[in-house]
């Protein structure tokens, strides 16, 4: 069974800009979208043309680069006020994954922490690291919970994880990659993840072109699932998670916990440690991105509600840490995180 | 508030024949379709331009008018095999509803039972008293259920149980009707109810034309509702219940009752007693329809997932009885439905 994941690109650094794989068009259309600027960058973020936490992450470390070249160029030696405006204009772009801050905060430490020059070429290579470098974690993520199955689990997972969320590979995808390619793998089932349809549309395309096979359903088939025994874990990603363990991601996350731990299934929570928000002490912390309400009154572009219907459209839930049954990062298995247990990450987290 | 439903007329017996609206095309456009034959009703049936378990009970009986209109022309006196094969024919459009059987029985029996004079108008007369009575028993459903709530509730519904779903009224919908019309309604939540939308559509359709303010959510919004104390109890209609109170609904019925459980919010079922069937012992019994995969893995007509995507795409599922709070019939509540209790509501059941 293939485990390469090289046949996707979402993200890559051409010609001194940034190039982004535009994952409203998928699985329909692979076309990509040259981004020559911070406010391209962030508006691209804003609309999806590149989503999944990490995935975010390192677009917006790209962006700061695409910032410096500007305002460097613009002003040798007085870009930095500039620069901080990029940043926080890229910082606004979504409110809940927690690595578009991260990779921001790592990107402003290297630009202005080491005087000011070659500050565009080390930006660069920073960007550059953090992009590799998640193919890395992301393989060790995977490693780490294909680890916990055994032959023929068969897995149930929500949202799009895979390499159109990350550098490549994956979180909770990567785990099922990893379970594909170890032999473990039985079959896994893929919600379709309304509104966005993330599942129908880019985890079918990522199985598809991995051969792993996987059945789509919609999102309140899940519990039936769970009912019939159909499955022996579900596996989920992050985009952000406190310092007491709560994990904010993909609407729809929250109410799998509740069911999992309800039919006594495990829940997995995958995520890389820079997810680990430890200046965010709990969910109730976590702003939740609400979108257009238009994501759910229109279906492909065709109104399918009353003119006049009213939508709330949030895209990410908390699930409280009680309900975790383990987080795997790079750094291996945490069972039942806890704040104590978590601050152990908590060194590791800008190692890099 | 406005409670009438009289602006909505999914089956009309008009000029020898019955009148659907089209639900498949809701809430676009409002067109009517003209069923003749037992081939067409149970085409509209299966194709799901009439939906809802009561009414498709009412249509297979105004179907069997259809079939004895023409078996008894082409043949006064042998008409019978032809009507029992026609009856089979609807029998097999929709396998879950109890509905369609229940409304099949009474039209065999009334055909078959009182000799051969005047079978049509005999069969007429009952296809419309178990339409008009429907109306009734949802009032008084609707009735009951809203005397269990309090001023300002808030509701969450799934799929559509309403005027569309019934000879009117409806069930669950009923329920929110009467809540509003007795101003106990705080507000209401409706799941859009994938795949077929029957929330966003339907019910939203419904609500709208009442001036009921609503709000549309996709269907894993439920548990956040449920987790920020923003619903006082979940409200859902019944296909089937069998006989020790298990309950086939829509797919997604089970989870939210599971999610109501965990967070401690009353389960409501409403269905009138004809959707009550004491020959399924339990809900391991009762078959559970799958339609076509592309009711997934296209939207709007769309492809929405790669060609070769496998999907699961289960209609209904079942709800334990162990997690019904309470069951609303015309006759009342009964709490935390058994077998036992249950039963006293079979002397009833052909009572009209």
């Amino acid at each position: 069974m293939a485990t390469s994941h090289d046949s996707i690109t979402p993200i890559e650094w051409r010609e001194g800009g940034l190039r982004l794989l535009d994952q409203r068009e998928l699985p329909g259309r692979e076309c990509y979208v040259d981004i020559d600027t911070v406010a391209a960058a962030a508006a691209a973020i804003e609309s999806l043309t590149v989503r999944g936490a990490p995935a975010i992450g390192i677009t917006a470390a790209y962006a700061a680069v695409l910032s410096l070249q500007a305002r460097v160029a613009a002003d040798p030696t007085r870009w930095q006020v500039g620069f901080g405006a990029d940043l926080e204009l890229l910082q606004a772009a979504r409110p809940t994954a927690v690595n578009l801050a991260w990779a921001i905060d790592i990107m402003r430490k290297v630009a202005l922490g080491e005087g000011a020059h070659d500050v565009v070429a080390r930006a660069l290579a920073t960007a550059r690291r953090l992009h590799s470098e998640d193919i890395q974690i992301n393989r060790a993520i995977g490693a780490a919970g294909a680890r916990l199955l055994q032959k023929g689990d068969v897995l149930l997972t929500h949202c799009n994880t895979g390499s159109l969320a990350t550098a490549g590979y994956g979180t909770a995808l990567g785990i099922v990659r990893a379970a594909a390619g170890r032999d473990r793998l039985g079959h896994v089932y893929v919600d379709e993840t309304r509104p966005w349809l993330q599942g129908a549309r880019l985890t079918a395309w990522e199985l598809d072109k991995e051969d792993i096979p996987f059945t789509l359903v919609v999102d309140s088939v899940a519990a039936s699932l769970m009912q019939a025994k159909r499955i022996q874990a579900v596996v989920v990603g992050a985009d952000r998670v406190a310092a007491n363990g709560d994990v904010a991601n993909k609407i729809g996350t929250y109410g799998l916990a509740v069911l999992a731990r309800h039919h006594g299934i495990p829940f997995m929570v995958a995520a890389p440690v820079s997810t680990i928000d430890f200046d965010t002490p709990s969910g109730d912390h976590i702003p939740i991105e609400s979108r257009a309400a238009d994501e759910i009154t229109s279906i492909a572009g065709v109104r399918s509600t009353p003119e006049s219907t009213a939508a709330w459209n949030p895209v990410f839930d908390v699930t409280p840490a009680a309900l975790v049954d383990v987080l795997v990062t790079e750094l291996g298995t945490l069972w039942r995180p806890t704040r104590e247990r978590l601050s152990a990450c908590r060194k590791d987290r800008y190692s890099s």
